[in-house]
């Protein structure tokens, strides 16, 4: 496995890969991996001839108030969990590597952005694509693999690739989840001990909307109210959004037709856990 | 020759191309080609196994009051220009295959356009950049030629290439003049006949400016003065602007050095004309 930090090397080597006629698999990450990174490398590794990770903390996507700073960090741990995974490659270059002086361009997203968590997010979705456009141009991947837990940035980036035309598949990942439903999060620790039985209810309201669809619902007012009913008679936490729109174009539906998303985002007292749904009915 | 209408089987073709090992050249053009256009391909022509050129006159660069309607088209011209050429294939899609419905993203320029021609023109080069984000995409080219009459376009692109890590090189391709120095444009014909010959004044005055940098002059006040007296007392056309910046990045020198553009742009009755130098000191 190598550790690439300079974009030049990086595009050199994947070049040659692609030359003998390698496919190219990518995981761009902020790294810190977890388990949902781990399942990502892992169907990156089946599928591919070659693995590329990235791992670059992207301070453009960080608002002013966010924690760009405090962002948790640990390479060793990293590497180690990169070359468990089969990895060829690390992408690890520094913020002035990706962002020299004077930058003149940036990806602006223009749709899919005021809904779900983007709402408070002002501008974190152009740094997201910003920075993926110049990763794909690094990578030039020929998959690149996104867990459905950010089920918005998927569906962000899958506009950008579609839109700028992009010759890479995006491959989005199902989110891994605890026996009792909750999905896996690093943020899962913070939950305090009654508040980590009631989390179990999240994904139990949001499989009774998508229930209560797939047998005929079509009024997507009725869902979000089935959804936050449940969520309020089941747990102690504050609800944040329950909201129901089209996938991967997130736009309100009068009436639920095609491939759909049921969202939610819920406050404990320390921690704000997110999950979804996408299904097609 | 082929002319191609539909991205993904432009894509699939250059993708094919590639593999074989050619090199690809790529030519962008919104058609109705003369010869600064044939100049392009000549050049992309000897130094490329493979040449592309795109004809798409590009809705998103026009402004509300600018020509796009009234733009010139015409394809079975351009299409025996390309043949000439040599031109391997034609890229000719449909505004509807460029943009389709629903666009998310879009790239912001955000550097280098409120100068020279772009301070009156808000959104064209963002209109520029987008599109050739998208052809890049599409044309996958290892070259992209673009003549330096249009030397703010040229630092645009620069700027997209580089900050965006696209992996193509941006071939800058010399002016093409008449005898008595007038650069070759399509818009010279609207010239009245004693507008025609004072027209060469243009190239005369901004030779003048180069020759007084290179002979010493490090002041851009000076060299702008200079300029501006030679076209004040050899024309009769409105100065619109003449400029002096860095190059390419377009910022404000206090003291000469480096690579710089003089550049002007003149208005006659019925033609606007622009044209400038670059040069390193």
């Amino acid at each position: 496995m190598k550790i690439i930090t300079r974009v030049d090397e990086m595009q050199t080597q994947i070049k040659n890969e692609k030359s003998a006629g390698k496919s190219i698999g990518y995981v761009p990450t902020m790294g810190y991996l977890h388990e949902g990174h781990e399942t990502l490398l892992h169907k990156a590794r089946r599928e591919n001839d070659i693995l590329i990770l990235s791992i670059f903390v992207n301070p453009i996507q960080f608002g002013p108030n966010e924690d760009y700073d405090s962002y948790p960090r640990d390479m060793d741990r990293d590497e180690q969990a990169a070359r468990n995974a089969g990895a060829d490659y690390i992408f690890y270059p520094t913020v002035q590597e990706m962002y020299q002086d004077d930058v003149s361009v940036s990806v602006l997203v223009k749709d899919r952005t005021d809904v779900l968590c983007g709402r408070n997010r002002p501008g974190h979705f152009d740094g997201v694509a910003t920075v993926l456009t110049k990763l794909f141009h690094i990578a030039q991947p020929d998959r690149a693999y996104f867990g459905m837990k950010d089920a918005q940035q998927v569906a962000v980036v899958k506009g950008l690739v579609k839109d700028f035309n992009f010759m890479v598949e995006i491959v989005p990942v199902e989110t891994i989840r605890e026996e009792d439903g909750l999905a896996k999060s690093s943020r899962n620790i913070n939950l305090l001990e009654e508040e980590r039985s009631e989390a179990s209810e999240l994904y139990k309201a949001l499989s009774s909307g998508k229930k209560a669809v797939l047998n005929g619902e079509t009024n997507p007012e009725s869902v979000i109210s089935l959804v936050r009913e449940h969520l309020e008679n089941h747990t102690h936490g504050k609800i944040d959004y329950v909201e129901v729109y089209s996938y991967p174009e997130l736009k309100p539906l009068s009436q639920l037709t095609g491939t759909i998303i049921i969202a939610l985002a819920v406050r404990f007292s320390r921690a704000r856990l997110i999950d979804n749904v996408v299904f097609t009915i």
